[in-house]
């Protein structure tokens, strides 16, 4: 399926954003050796949708050609995009981190855990932090995710950590960040209300599985915390 | 990969529905023994959702397990759903139908280009025939897709027929009956309209490759065109 020598790869991130958080997870996971450049959201440099990412969003990876700085990305790198993308790359990319199962089965589990992750606990996550609408979508992506985790086993599908955890650790961590800080766009105390219902024992098998993505080296390497807090705290400053 | 001796499929689908019709073109390309089962989406069996997808949508997939008839699946069957999870599966499965290419860029294209089709296409054509709210994002679909065809070859990335272009064409084949016979939420007219517009010179591109994309075998042997003509003479009837 790949070259067990992957060419050079420079990402293009941004530490707030949980899409291009599950590529570097991924990276993380392949112990890949990769250049990265931080993209500041508020403020795009001008070359970045001309010469990297037509839709001016992170993450994107410039894959090959030319040892280029990566501010003077080369147009003879291949330039890819968007995270769910991204992650089956470099699941193809390092066959032996182990990212993807090789049963077609276990793959079509990996990725219907993902599409529920995107249908449902994603869109669940912007509605309530960014856009402030109550936190009741968000216990039902919960709900969604909890129905799906195997009967045992410690990740999503299984014993294997898969690109399945990767798409759902970074939007996760997010929402638990935010509610723990009241840093969103909800009310005040609505954090804490949220935290408190997830707190039921009813959740407890999401609950324990999360605690599991949290321990894991990968997300702990590549989560600053204090940043993103910073990030948030300006985002959503309350007035007074 | 895969096992080269795949277990028993049942494949639960509708002929009116794009999304199953995806999973239809794929098994056919990958020449696959299974049975199918017509489910009528006005009216779902009782056994469907609690037996076979929670979601009570098509397509799924019933894998493995003893052999029954359709309406009366067996527990030990895995059952599998979404139609984007259902042909990344159809293609492990059958690896040498070849619906994905080996080298991890060019399936990271096949995805990118999915991704397009699921965030502009897809919605657009729901816009103009489900919702009559015009054709204007449709174009837009139209030229997002040819933005990211090659240069050179027939299909998505290039002479290889992948789940990019299974991904697309039931979609378009779809928009293009609906216009063609100004069967749509749209008032009558504009479907016409709407073809006028494609047949721009600037969408030749576009144009042409849809062209083969319907020439693809699998397409002719799994589209019923005048069942969903009927289907959607009903749906859409007008008032005289």
């Amino acid at each position: 399926m790949s070259s067990s020598h992957p060419q050079s790869i420079t990402l293009y991130t941004a530490k707030i954003c949980p899409y291009a958080h599950r590529v570097e997870i991924a990276l993380a996971e392949a112990n890949a050796n990769f250049k990265v450049y931080q993209i500041d959201l508020a403020n795009k440099p001008d070359w970045y949708a001309p010469k990297v990412n037509p839709a001016s969003k992170v993450p994107a990876i410039a894959y090959g050609g030319p040892d280029v700085a990566p501010e003077n990305p080369s147009p003879e790198s291949t330039k890819l995009a968007e995270s769910l993308v991204l992650v089956e790359f470099v699941a193809d990319l390092y066959p032996q981190a182990d990212l993807l199962p090789q049963d077609p089965v276990l793959r079509a589990k990996t990725r219907f855990f993902i599409e529920v992750v995107s249908s449902k606990f994603g869109p669940a996550h912007g509605k309530f932090v960014i856009r402030g609408e109550g936190y009741q979508d968000l216990l039902a992506g919960v709900e969604a995710v909890q129905e799906i985790l195997p009967d045992s086993g410690k990740y999503a599908i299984g014993d294997q950590y898969t690109i399945a955890d990767i798409a759902l650790t970074p939007i996760v961590a997010r929402t638990k960040l935010a509610s723990e800080n009241e840093l969103g766009r909800f009310e005040a105390g609505q954090g804490g209300a949220f935290l408190k219902a997830l707190d039921s024992p009813k959740y407890a098998k999401f609950n324990a599985y999360v605690g599991r993505l949290f321990e894991r080296q990968s997300f702990k390497a590549t989560f600053d915390k204090e940043y993103v807090k910073g990030f948030f705290e300006k985002r959503f400053a309350r007035a007074q």
